[in-house]
């Protein structure tokens, strides 16, 4: 029995693997150090799953509308807008379950076959894998290192853009590296989807991962809200990763469009768990803040050791929960050539599992330096003091 | 800004247009009866709550694998290859967010643009559109009258095969239509299957919901399993819709892929209510037939009310919750030829809002009966008493 061709296409997570190698070691009896996972040791907070438990004694247990309940939708136009200083209507907003759908979503709305995208490398995979599997021609953009972090080369992306590219996938607050743009670099942005009539997906999932100060998003910028989707989540903010809620936040018509996918796709998102989303964005910003601080000690520690790692630097990121340190020279020193055969023997030699560079993108040309990614979301700090200690001793000894 | 052509081809269920008139005619202070809805008006056993409480409470709130929690996938696989005497292995089962999803990612994996797909006219609407929007060539099949309910013409059905056609969309046990093939129905097909090896999606969500003797699937006959993805769903047996869980039965190649989807599209399903899922799989069983009970006692009246109306006849069907009369009759003696313009005319005269044959596929060349999809899941039995004694009163005044 044959399968379609466009499966040749589908990519995936290669992440995957880690968790997989992760859990294997562990099964053999060693200590595993989890800091490749990007998911959530925290409980939910108390007063979600309680509004969630209502809204099933309250008989959410059947079908609602493809776009989402009435008020979570509201609810949501209202906190997003406002964190953001933008005007969001109820109708701009169509519930997913969870952020990742509107990637594919955005892209079916936007890409013919055969249009360009640029997205970002190191980035999310699913960006590439979603391009590729709907016969768009993704064309990969980069980071440089600067003293603070990441920064993209404007011009280097303008020269990028042909008359095929018709979106640009923008993650500020960025998964793996957690850069952050300036306000310039955000600006140059919005003048250049401007310039060249370009479709935005701005992934916001770690809009509300931040530390000190205020996230801006480009669909606030003038002329940008027409051209943007946003993809919003509970996931992180809430600790809400296995509960799949998220919402598409875009232009009206184009979010009729993606409310049709949805009766398509999945009818619609979880009754009653939308009841709990309600409740997040109206009950739980001090259990959100908590979270936001243990958040905090985690990767204050973790900065400070890996940077006290010989051979290893990494900026202080002020959102996320990853540190994507440059590995280079302690690889040197150990010998190793291939920043992933450097991850194995890292969890082999010390249970430190982490993901590399390569799980988010396919390296680019003249890319010199290693990196590593470093979750700091499910592991404690007395793990990440042990796992971290280990992994300096291996690398000086 | 412009949209994606892939657009124009997206279909999706009008069936919404009639909850939506119920609704309206409901705000001005009418009285409605709902017989429109494929949605049950009964709550979701305890058990089953019960234990999606717990899978929070033992922390299943984070992201679980992409094709599902291990134990849900080899309980479905041992519940589903007992029900339908056949062996079913754990990595053939890919948990969803529901039954549909299933569709739409089977013909992602059997079908390339321009391939043809035979579908059920009239059947779920969500078939044509996914074929359509996937690229592929919708061929409608049709059903036919017998004294006992419809039956599929199977040299009709052969004709339509060409060299074209990959796949074949089986609905047995109907929705809307409520039929269900013979034995000497469902092998013929098989061995059309086979003769002309075409893929079958086997839409089986209506498996369980019967009033006796045992259903069958095509998925158990000689040479069918290894061409053959199962729709699985909790949503009816367990008065679950709401809750979005299904999962997709497949040969263990496509299994594979239809997983890789899931971690394209949206990661997983709702980690905590898969323990929902194990719970009604294995705690549930007196609960749903309670509910099956509920069920049928509605089915007996609204069957023998709808067959006292003058110019409306059904056959009493053994399965799923639907009642599909022919009532061509009743329209000509109210004046009626277009099936639309009567149902709208019953809502406002006597409050009952019910689909017609129309939202369930265009019409097709030499269909000349008109019918009425009655649903009897979503209103309790004094309500179809009252509804369908005001139908009868305004069919005879």
């Amino acid at each position: 029995m044959e399968l379609a061709n466009r499966l040749e296409r589908l990519g995936t997570e290669t992440a995957f693997a880690v968790s997989q190698a992760a859990s294997d070691w562990a099964a053999k009896g060693n200590e595993v150090f989890p800091f490749h996972l990007g998911d959530i040791d925290l409980p939910t907070p108390a007063p979600i799953v309680e509004a969630m438990r209502r809204g099933i004694a309250d008989g959410h247990t059947g079908y609602c509308p493809g776009p989402g309940v009435g008020e979570l939708r509201e609810a949501i136009a209202s906190v997003v807008g406002t964190a953001r200083d933008m005007p969001v209507s109820s109708d701009q907003v169509v519930v997913q379950p969870g952020g990742k759908p509107t990637i594919g979503k955005f892209l079916q709305c936007v890409m013919n076959p055969g249009d360009e995208v640029l997205f970002p490398n190191p980035g999310f995979p699913i960006y590439e894998s979603q391009i590729e599997y709907l016969g768009g021609v993704g064309r990969p953009y980069s980071y440089h290192a600067t003293d603070t972090g990441f920064a993209i080369d404007i011009d280097v992306l303008e020269s990028m853009i042909t008359d095929r590219t018709v979106a640009f996938i923008y993650n500020d607050l960025q998964n793996p590296i957690s850069a952050e743009s300036t306000h310039e670099e955000r600006a140059a942005i919005a003048e250049l989807a401007m310039k060249h009539n370009l479709w935005v997906l701005s992934d916001e999932a770690y809009f509300d991962i931040r530390y000190s100060g205020k996230s801006s998003s480009i669909a606030a910028l003038p002329g940008m809200a027409e051209r943007t989707c946003i993809l919003y989540t509970f996931s992180k903010k809430y600790a809400m990763t296995g509960w799949r809620l998220g919402a598409s936040i875009a232009p009206v018509e184009m979010a009729r469009w993606i409310g049709q996918l949805n009766i398509n796709n999945e009818s619609c998102t979880n009754h009653f768990v939308q009841y709990g989303g309600i409740a997040a964005l109206t009950e739980a910003e001090d259990d959100s803040r908590l979270l936001l601080q243990t958040l905090r000690t985690r990767r204050d520690l973790a900065h400070q050791l890996l940077n006290e790692i010989p051979g290893v630097s990494v900026a202080l990121p002020n959102a996320t929960f990853y540190l994507f340190p440059d590995v280079t020279d302690a690889m040197l020193a150990k010998g190793f050539t291939d920043v992933g055969d450097f991850a194995t023997a890292a969890l082999h030699e010390t249970g430190n599992s982490f993901c590399t560079r390569a799980h988010f993108g396919r390296p680019l040309p003249g890319e010199r330096r290693k990196y590593a990614r470093f979750a700091y979301s499910g592991i404690d700090v007395d793990r990440i003091s042990t796992g971290l200690g280990r992994l300096k001793d291996w690398i000086e000894s």
